[in-house]
């Protein structure tokens, strides 16, 4: 998943890719909804087109330096798979998580809004909480069979899972804890509320973890 | 189409991608109408996105274990061109067809809709089936041209098939007998009534042949 | 441009691929407008979805057997570059006509409408026309090119330019003599009326004629 | 980042691929503008479709020419790294803004419009320049990431990293000097106001430097 970077060019790709990463989500959630005129069918068009198209980017450009992960998850189910120590792992969520809240923080900057702010978006119930586990067991598949398949796919199909999450989960998918940290600091179309997040990142796990095992059953080859 | 992977494999491998495409399918429609305001161009545009989107992954990361038909139609050709046994054949239609289900109810979960339902969406009449007829054709067509000349681009070129057709047909496309009965088990955007299922599933029959006789003479060499 | 298929295959892969072109044109315009609710951008958006993912799929499939011209005006380039004789390049333009007619006439028997109509629809004057000129030459200038340095992208590279060319210029390019015809002939979003057909045409083979002496002359290198 | 073409073929590709992208620009603002019945949502989606299309046939088709930079940032990055002399770097610029401001008078002339123009659409104040210095950031980072790791996806790439950044900042991302002067140039949907270009410009400069910076950090390895 990655080459011989050393450790704080591996911590900074996660950053700035995870920032990056939120810029474009909540960026482009603010844009779409100004520009929608009431139709919030039209401003998640935009929001998907623009978190598809970056993922493309970022998991193209960062994957050579740190594996481009930008989701605790994904960090931790590359531990568990031994492509990175649990130390590194560790690091990784970190500088994800400091890097996200930057990235939250550039787009409000960007359209001259508080830069710190509290969502007040509810997003809680069983099905919100089975879609985040739709979403991230649909995402974890996904990676561990490109990674193993077809490693020059990662980012398009990456890209494309999220494009298509975003509009068949009632959550619009965040699948991703450190997504879902920084859009609770967003009171704009992306968000959700701070009470609401420990839900969301304990079904992605939930989903992560059936995904992984599954995922292992089935790339398993008959000696 | 498919590498050695053993059988359960195979067979989990159709049910989890017909799975996964029919909760997309399904749940796009439902959470682009309910966004569209009334543009149902717009809940077909997001439709249509999450849908190749999906199958592009889908086609990515499963054709290496089953070949990734999710498609009845698909595994009758593949048996009749002698990629599969006929026994084999009956057990991926099998599959897809609980998959779907499964993939439908999923939808429903998570937007808090019955799980269970009946269609009373009408698609009937020489116009649709022609649809149908067509759409199956094309779909074919693709799929036994792509992956005589162009294997690796199997899984977007039959995306990017699907995305068009979901707009040049009347029918929007199902164009697979396993979706048309599980969309036939869902009261929403995408669904059919079970009583218009039969023909739909001939028209797709009907397609397929004549694409596959046409292919056949098509991508012969002369000597 | 093409391998070593027979003849008859090559004049059926121009006709299916052109008919198949222009069901996804005209079939894709008529479902726009049907659900756009009036809003003719919406209209548009689709009916570019749908034009660029059938070209990705009908130049993937059909280049290895006809060289997947669809296209008098690129029928005659090849022939003007001999990768095809000026009989072959004849033989082709009628296929191609032939195609896209029963393109048309598929899809309105797809939508229930009657299969032979005639276009009211206008499009004069000399900003329609300079639109011609600059779409053609566009068009050219990336075959040509793509064939020399990207053999393996030609289809995505056409299909993305075609994307483009719907929304930059004002006639929303037709770019291709049997389209224009097959337009005229159908009364309906994409239609054109008979009458404006010809001067289309001209414009079209003059941007042709001026990509192609540009692109001889760029593509050149020093000794 | 390009092959041993001649200097006047590359000059005269990065003069006619700027003309392409602007007459994309510009043109399929008006065309979004025009069909888009005041839903300003659905004229951005077209345009951010149809520019990103266009880039991506551009830096396929020209980039074995010129390298395809048809941006003076760009070109200044590619001087101070070596790829070619500050001497090629001022003609490239003085080719980049000819061509653009040729292309945004054919996307003029296309739409029946008067060819020369002055825009009046105010874009100013700190949230507008800090939106330039991330998006231009974002370009360079992309370019200098892809060109090292990934030099089949620049194109690709590119255009998606353009398409995310016309939704995620509030300036709907110029990110190009030369784009800049040119569509100062057109009182449309893409236009800028001429006085408030020169901020503009220095804010992309500013963040193509701190990427240049950072990247060279980002990929140095430990020896």
């Amino acid at each position: 998943m990655s080459e011989a970077a050393a450790t704080p060019q591996r911590l900074a790709a996660e950053a700035l890719g995870s920032a990056l990463l939120l810029a474009a989500v909540v960026g482009s959630g603010i844009m779409g909804e100004r520009l929608a005129a009431g139709n919030v069918g039209i401003a998640l068009l935009a929001n998907t087109a623009a978190t598809g198209a970056m993922l493309f980017v970022l998991i193209t450009i960062f994957a050579p330096i740190s594996g481009a992960h930008f989701n605790p998850v994904v960090s931790a189910v590359a531990a568990s798979q031994r492509y990175i120590t649990w130390t590194l792992c560790a690091a990784y969520v970190a500088a994800q998580l400091i890097g996200a809240v930057i990235g939250v923080a550039a787009a409000h900057a960007m359209f001259e809004m508080p830069i710190a702010q509290i969502s007040l978006r509810a997003r809680f119930g069983a099905a919100q909480l089975f879609s985040e586990f739709v979403a991230t067991f649909g995402l974890i598949t996904t990676i561990m069979a490109t990674i193993r398949y077809a490693p020059t796919r990662v980012a398009a199909a990456v890209a494309s899972y999220i494009m298509a999450a975003y509009w068949f989960t009632a959550s619009t998918s965040f699948a991703n804890p450190a997504v879902t940290v920084a859009r609770s600091l967003s009171d704009t179309f992306a968000g959700i509320r701070p009470i609401d997040a420990p839900a969301f990142i304990l079904a992605q796990f939930g989903g992560a973890i059936v995904a992984m095992l599954l995922s292992s059953w089935l790339h398993a080859r008959p000696r």
